[in-house]
């Protein structure tokens, strides 16, 4: 192992089981074990993700820890030490880890260029990482990281930390999907993108960035100048223009829902404009107790399909961040120094969508000891 | 036009809008005009579809004509004339047609093998012609039918008329998301087939034949001799074995779902033992009421997908029916002569399900005296 000054305890912005969500508080926690293939990492920022209000308010499910839960899977740090059988990474490497910190490695998902949907795998926080000791783990809002290789991204010199961070889970969620389902080079393909947010302004970038011609959909017309400006040709606001449908007859390769509340989506109107074997992919997450309801006649005069889809791989995260360095893909981020009256705010207006289009936490090396 | 003997009316067991959905009655009605593309077929027997049923007791719609709906769309048969611009069949051919008459010929779709999905296009029976002269098509119970080529098959002489009539509607249904999920050689895949009925025995043979690794689910074991017989590897009942589940993680290429309702059916078993980026695709047509209701998380664990897929291509057909002559894939079939007593004692009788597996009716050449 290459060691550089690891601390045992790290420290945090934590929100304990039993308080107010929004309500973080510095804490310390013992750091995980160092294995053979892990990176240690030194933080440099974190985005702020959807993700990281519904673990907060508990509507995934409970906050596994009684010390407090830090959350935050946006990270961007220097390298600091590397496990013994660490091959890609090297101490003052700067590099990102997204929501996933380890996969089991020998599975066929993980030996697909799918290791973001290995069965073993684990969450960057509030998950259980059973493939070694059962630590539970603490995200990114902290002054250290300790990740796998393989789920840790080499950050290209042209983008800067604070503009990596968000590509991390937001841009790779929606990456993945782009180019799963149309392919690395989207010339003459169509693509809708719904909501246009944290998720969906980095979907519009990238779907212009693979050559697609890209249609942006919003309620209403207030994110219009913003969505063109990103890269959309159109843009629909699906609440004040009520026969938009008839425009867009066989007209997408992809529909990608951005949107994190699945609440008032005619899932109707988007299966009807997909051409034949095109899929609606959702990658917004709503709460685990939203459903959809849909009949399969919905999709019979398309042969569509409705599915998910769940971060990306690691191949695919290397191909996004070059795309993004060549291209200009950049989140449009709002920096908030890391602390605990500041964390609390960012996270209250992320969930009251006052945000354009995603909060980026910063300063960390003000903000811990350590 | 090459013309042999074309009767103006045509002969045809029909229903009374206003009357009992399986009470058919000999009736005739005045034949569609032919169109410079068209074939005109005198019939030798047409298989009975689910559809039929569903479309004879309004669950699918009204009935458009006053006069009786004739229903049948696996109808095979002699061609007795073309129209001027045939140019794949002459007088003679014995042909079969499916649950599509005609389709534009010019659009996307159209223009890439997915004629059945031509926005234009034109089902078999109780549509009305929208692409010529608003004619109310009447199906296959019938002494004619006329088809555009396009949306006629020929076939092969391996194949008998009666055992060739199902693969009209039911084969291609099933063969087609086979074959567009998995692709034509599927060595080393494994498929699910859920109801092992008039479709899913149809599916089970073709997975076969294909080369996939087929497991047939239903809901008790009363199929599962039949089952293996057909093709499949495995057999699971899901109402005797509750926790199927966990002998198929990762599991599944495709799970195509053929059981007509879907009450009862939980999708979340099904979709949990996907493959990542795999779907399940109902071809199993419900009332237009009958809704599924899905989380988007029930699907992210796999990056899979839901969806449903309509008849198949021409192209698919021609496939299949070679591949059925070559490799022995037959419809389990119960021959019935075409009239009012028997066509209505088998509509019952298929619509109690008491049906291994699809009923021809055969005997045209006594039923009708044109």
């Amino acid at each position: 192992m290459t060691t550089g000054e690891i601390p045992n305890e790290f420290q945090g912005y934590g929100v304990l089981k039993n308080g107010d969500w929004f309500k973080t508080q510095l804490i310390s926690y013992p750091r995980k074990n160092i294995n053979p293939k892990d990176v240690v990492i030194k933080n440099i920022c974190c985005g702020i993700c959807g993700s990281d209000l519904l673990t907060l308010k508990q509507q995934w499910g409970p906050m596994l820890r009684e010390d407090g839960c830090v959350v935050g899977h946006e990270i961007i740090g220097h390298v600091i030490a590397t496990g013994t059988e660490v091959t890609e990474f090297k101490v003052g490497d700067r590099v990102g880890v997204g929501a996933h910190c380890t996969s089991c490695g020998g599975c066929a998902r993980c030996k697909s260029d799918n290791e973001q949907y290995c069965l073993q795998g684990v969450d960057t926080y509030n998950d259980v990482d059973g493939l070694h000791d059962d630590y539970i783990t603490q995200g990114g809002y902290s002054s250290h990281f300790i990740a796998n290789e393989k789920e840790v991204f080499a950050i290209p010199a042209e983008l800067s930390s604070e503009e990596a961070a968000p590509l991390m889970c937001a841009g790779l969620t929606v990456f993945s999907p782009l180019v799963r389902e149309v392919g690395y080079n989207a010339t003459g393909k169509t693509m809708g993108i719904i909501g246009i947010g944290g998720l969906g302004h980095l979907a519009v970038q990238f779907g212009k960035a693979i050559g697609a011609n890209v249609v942006a959909f919003s309620r209403s017309s207030s994110k219009k100048k913003q969505a063109l400006e990103m890269g959309a040709s159109t843009f629909v606001a699906t609440g004040e223009e009520k026969d938009w449908t008839t425009n867009f007859k066989d007209g997408f390769d992809l529909i990608l829902n951005c949107a994190i509340g699945i609440d008032g989506l005619n899932l109707d109107d988007y299966i009807s404009v997909l051409k034949v074997g095109a899929k609606f992919v959702s990658v917004g997450l709503p709460d685990v107790k939203e459903k959809y309801s849909v009949s399969p006649f919905t999709f019979l005069q398309h042969g569509a399909a409705f599915g998910s889809s769940l971060l990306g791989s690691k191949k695919e995260a290397n191909y996004m961040l070059k795309l993004a360095a060549e291209k200009g893909v950049r989140p449009w981020i709002e920096k908030v120094p890391v602390n605990a009256k500041s964390c609390s705010e960012a996270l209250q207006r992320c969930d009251a969508g006052d945000v354009r289009y995603r909060f980026v936490l910063t300063d960390f090396d003000k903000a811990f000891s350590q």
